[in-house]
């Protein structure tokens, strides 16, 4: 089967240099999977971009549009311009099931809009969610909201944890994810009116295996297997602990410069940093599933380059191959359905 | 001059023997600074702790009470518990004039609505907030509040910017800290009512030196000497970056034992990675004072040992030697001056 991919090719601070690279990064790692690339955008730009790449030229179309949605465009006036602008025409087609996933690293809010209103919901599920998955002592752990739901209801806090519960048994392949609410404190009473409201419905679920509260340690401590919060604290703490890496590195850096041995030390370990580097990467970890949507749109970091538009492009692929819709539509309709008749 | 400082012997997990133990590193590190302590609490305990100590002994004193405020007490209990508790007589203490300040490791809640009863709120100011002090890649960085206001308006938000500036100045010696007000996002139009209230007050303040909208990655890059957020959010993203900060030393430790190169280049490098720890150990980084207060009240973390406490203790002894009050005082008057005559 080939797999076809709509592309924002306007989208990220980058633009289409870095769509374009990122998709021959992806069409050279894509071992015995057959792509297909839909470039939506600028067609004299994303042609001079394609020239470059004889390989992904042959395997890639371009769908010139004049409307292109920036950075600057606010999500109401992006749904009035609607499915005649490169966004819009891109999500339009996974829709009408000429590509399996869109994939853009442009306007967050504007990107969502047209999904929410192209795509449509799943059943039960008011708002989409982007969830991010990050690294831990011992795993990994989705977080949702990450920045989608600036204001959230309780309900919208119940909605994200059975997605986020959908998404952990798909993606994390476990049978019964152990789920959190983010929060000042783990006793019951800590927190506003809205999480002790979410907490509440939560624990009436008899199918979910919720943990009550979490606190911003225990993410990185892989406490739960998913953690959840609404868009602001959930974006201010993926933010936070990227800077604290980045501090953490930075001090190793120093240290190790600061001195004679450290410096020797660092020369003999160098495969061991590299290593974690690697692991560290934030690049690795860049493309998000706005998840509750009835197809897949991936977005990708707006400030990343080609490497992580490539990471954004396999989690599209990875999603695809696992019917990734199918499967979490059946499992938020059993928990929601279980929601209801509480 | 001798300096007094009044203990809660009974908080914090581990209680009066990490109390009384945190007192006595401090005065074996307090060089030249003459010192007394008041320990309030059950005598009989904390009389044991400081027989442990012949020096520490000589120069405390324990003041009993029956009445012990532990983490379960709700703060609106507390308050009716008043200046019978042992946490109450230590707040009262400074309110006196016995002691310079008071230092806790126990209830949070408990303990700030003591004080803001007992010491009195200063002029323009309606909530005490908790600030943290955390290390950056260019310095240090001051965040508020920490987790002492949940629900927080646009006018707290403001009384934190001032305070924290003042705090700032004093703290870290520069003439005109920058603050900034963390967001998901640096553009104008992004969060929600609270903050975009928050920052059209606070762009009005001429003597403020106000830079807009921050991320949760710009903290510990540095990127203002003040951040301002409220307490659910600034707790979640400390408690968040603490966490990543642990992550990211536990990726490196397994880097460099999982290869025996990695090995070789550790024992060589030790004392860099010595250093590192240091630098990034949590304890260094206790003891947070309650701002916007009339008197110097410190809060230790509820987990810390020992040598964190001890932290916690020299923090006021800073406070109490740069007259600490009075300067704050200052500050906020000028400023809360130019916010209402705007």
């Amino acid at each position: 089967m080939t797999i076809t991919l709509a592309l924002d090719a306007m989208g990220g601070d980058a633009g289409p240099e870095m769509v374009v690279s990122g998709a021959n990064i992806a069409l050279q790692e894509a071992h015995g999977v057959s792509l297909r690339f839909l470039f939506f955008g600028q067609e004299s730009i994303i042609k001079t971009e394609l020239k470059k790449f004889e390989k992904l030229q042959k395997i890639s179309s371009i769908i010139h549009s004049d409307i292109i949605i920036t950075n600057q465009i606010k999500p109401a006036a992006a749904v009035r311009s609607g499915r005649k602008s490169n966004l819009g025409m891109a999500i339009e087609a996974v829709e009408k099931g000429e590509a399996q996933a869109v994939i853009s690293a442009g306007n967050t809010g504007a990107y969502m809009a047209l999904s929410k209103i192209i795509l449509k919901m799943l059943t039960g599920i008011d708002r989409p969610a982007i969830p991010a998955i990050l690294p831990t002592l011992n795993g990994k752990t989705v977080v949702l909201d990450l920045g989608a739901n600036i204001d959230c209801t309780p309900e919208n806090l119940v909605e994200f944890a059975l997605m986020g519960e959908a998404f952990a048994r798909q993606l994390l392949k476990i049978d019964h994810p152990s789920v959190g609410l983010l929060n000042v404190g783990s006793e019951e009473l800590k927190g506003n009116a809205t999480v002790q409201t979410a907490a509440h419905f939560l624990r009436e679920l008899p199918d979910l295996n919720f943990q009550g509260f979490v606190e911003g340690d225990d993410i990185t401590a892989g406490k739960t297997d998913v953690v959840i919060t609404d868009g602001f604290s959930g974006n201010i703490a993926l933010k936070a602990i990227e800077g604290a890496a980045r501090l953490i590195r930075h001090f190793l850096k120093e240290a190790l410069s600061g001195s004679l041995r450290g410096k020797i030390g660092y020369v003999i370990a160098k495969p061991a940093f590299k290593a974690l580097q690697n692991r560290s990467d934030p690049r690795l970890y860049n493309g998000a599933v706005f998840l509750g949507l009835k197809g897949i749109a991936v977005k990708s970091h707006g400030g990343t380059d080609a490497v992580g538009f490539a990471n954004a492009i396999k989690v599209a692929i990875s999603m695809v191959q696992q019917n990734f819709i199918r499967n979490i539509e059946e499992r938020v309709a059993l928990l929601t359905s279980q929601a209801e008749t509480e």
